[in-house]
């Protein structure tokens, strides 16, 4: 074999969000992009805040040059660190030190690296439906497997018969991703404290540490004053994987960071991997300009009320339709039953009208589909027609 | 085994170079900066070039946020490796499209990249001393095993007999790093084309490809109108991994490529299994804006002149000294021969002269240490006596 097999599949797969995107490229030079209606893609539609881009015209301009661009040590720059712990400390009552920061070039590294240092081959970590598809990726390139438990119907919590039934000594950790993408979910603290319970008592039947990987990227992006539970303060065994994607529109920087939590067992060892599993990988550092970038902005997001006026014009109209759709609490995405069996069927006739919709089988849940609402919001107004109509359809 | 033993261990090794920068920082604590000479680091010393932050501060007022800041596909932007793969046709005469680059975060993550896309477990990997001790760590992360190659004496050009002895049937791949950290050596055309003959050989021989991986971060820092032949000029099966860092002075924002060559066996699958291992190892894309940056950098390099003085000044003045030192045609290390056999030792000995040197053991060179002239000038005409002093020593 001259290139590894399973890469090259990987990288000849188009993934099918990047698909429908194309479509829609092609159809708006066609018919013109106001008569096309996309959402397909999760990238933040509102730009990032005015004290993003005046701290890099600022550091540009007032920061040793050599400083600025040079490299930071592997696990990020003592001083970002330092901020950062003591921001996250002020804010949910923890005890992190700069020593359990490592910045990473977003969550998607968060999530290769902390699954490097934890998941050895033949062992086993759990993901809930619906779940990034590519975590199946990360996972199996470490040897280990990904096992899929089906969530609650409906509510999208936690089940926690199906979630024991799929515990056993193989298993190693757990992913969770709260706000949810695709489904807008956020876990409730009861969800939470009975997870951390069952995971506490698989733990000393099974004698081994089982962790808990929090892939919060959606973290900030929450309406109605919900509170998303800092899962630190309820687990010891907690990795939080942190991206400033979403919450600062800064997708393409690629700028995050992994916190270990100060309880975690043998915690020395724990962040002695990550560090080395970075190495591994190739990470060297996360942008030094972005690391000092973010240490400004700790505080700032984007405009979050645009999104939450889309949620609330998009569910609210989907609804009245007759649509069946989760109640999303966070993120930026809709969660909604196909009117038939085959949502790729029903994605399809979407096209009809001119909608961009993804059929969510990869997310491990067959029947249903995303609605991306990062969207300008005359969009959402002007689909609504298209929405109606597809609706009709199948009635 | 709660985590990775290797990983972990990975993680707690800190470097020897990273011991050597602390130490000196304590030092000059103890007795100031001016009288400490450290010589141990490899960060460009002088500063990107005003394009550089002229072009960030242009994109952050004139181009719009969300594109500036959003994912670009994972590969790179479309216009970024077209200008890229132009630039390289026009300056080497190639063939490449913007479909055989594909944007990375460095030389570290090109590297381990294509090692992932082309080392399967058993396989081999060829270095010639000395070489970047990290080259094993990416290496055996893919299962594949690193094998060494001495380096001719004094020329430090590639020992044709020890190759070929060197090259077996589990023979996948073979890194070359020219300009060379840390001996300043640049590969002549000789070099190349005897290599890439030999290769040509054992490609038939043994019914496989092997490849070529071209490690060029120091491509831009050579001196005296030295040329650095491109290898996918050469060699069919070439993989260029590029990088930004020294260049331009950037290494912080970890910015590069890989060129896969177009006449590559199954060039398709090649970049497919680049693109493949790219989302395995968790890279979503390279920074969005600084892929725009340099798009408009790619005619310039930081002020190269100032390590010409340095490389001039501290051969001509160690050799007149003494010390029997390789001519580094590029790159900024002066590779020294230790005037004792152990090179630990030597180092100690220098520090008692406050000058902070490098043992190149772990480069595969044992006897040797590495220099770094990325200083201020000031810093080497002020180092000149400790220098004296340490030769004189050993006489």
């Amino acid at each position: 074999m001259m290139y590894s097999e399973s890469l090259v599949k990987l990288g000849k797969v188009r993934s099918e969000i990047r698909e429908i995107f194309e479509y829609g490229n092609k159809r708006k030079a066609e018919i013109g992009a106001e008569n096309v209606f996309d959402f397909s893609i999760g990238n933040p539609s509102v730009p990032a805040p005015k004290i993003v881009d005046d701290t890099i015209k600022d550091l540009v301009d007032n920061f040793d040059s050599v400083a600025l661009h040079g490299y930071t040590s592997a696990q990020g720059d003592a001083h970002v660190r330092q901020s950062i712990s003591d921001y996250i400390n002020g804010r949910f009552g923890t005890k992190l030190t700069a020593n359990h920061i490592y910045m990473t070039c977003g969550a998607a590294s968060s999530l290769t690296i902390v699954l490097n240092a934890i998941m050895l081959p033949g062992e086993e970590c759990i993901a809930f439906t619906p779940y990034f598809p590519e975590y199946g990726v990360f996972i199996e390139r470490t040897g280990a497997k990904l096992v899929a438990v089906q969530s609650e119907d409906k509510t999208f919590q936690i089940d926690m018969e199906k979630f024991e039934a799929a515990i056993n000594e193989k298993t190693k950790a757990v992913i969770i991703n709260s706000p949810n993408n695709p489904s807008g979910v956020v876990y409730t603290k009861e969800t939470i404290e009975k997870m951390c319970d069952l995971l506490r008592k698989k733990e000393k039947e099974y004698g081994h540490s089982i962790f808990v990987i929090t892939d919060e990227p959606y973290r900030e992006l929450v309406y109605d004053d919900i509170e998303v539970p800092y899962i630190i303060n309820y687990y010891h065994n907690t990795f939080v994987c942190y991206s400033y994607s979403k919450a600062l529109s800064l997708p393409g920087e690629r700028i995050g960071y992994i916190a270990v939590s100060p309880d975690m067992d043998d915690e020395e060892d724990a962040y002695a991997a990550v560090c080395g599993a970075g190495r591994a990988l190739g990470y060297v550092c996360a942008s030094s300009m972005y690391q000092r970038v973010i240490e400004k902005c700790l505080d700032a997001t984007s405009d979050i009320s645009i999104y939450k006026t889309n949620r609330d014009l998009l569910y609210n109209s989907l609804t009245d339709m007759g649509y069946q759709c989760v109640y999303p609490d966070g993120a930026f995405y809709l969660f909604v039953k196909a009117m038939c069996d085959d949502s790729h069927e029903f994605c399809e006739k979407a096209k009809e009208h001119e909608l961009l919709l993804v059929p969510a089988d990869s997310f491990g849940t067959p029947g249903y589909i995303r609605v991306s609402y990062c969207v300008q919001t005359k969009q959402i107004e002007d689909a609504l027609p298209a929405f109606k109509k597809l609706a009709e359809e199948y009635k």
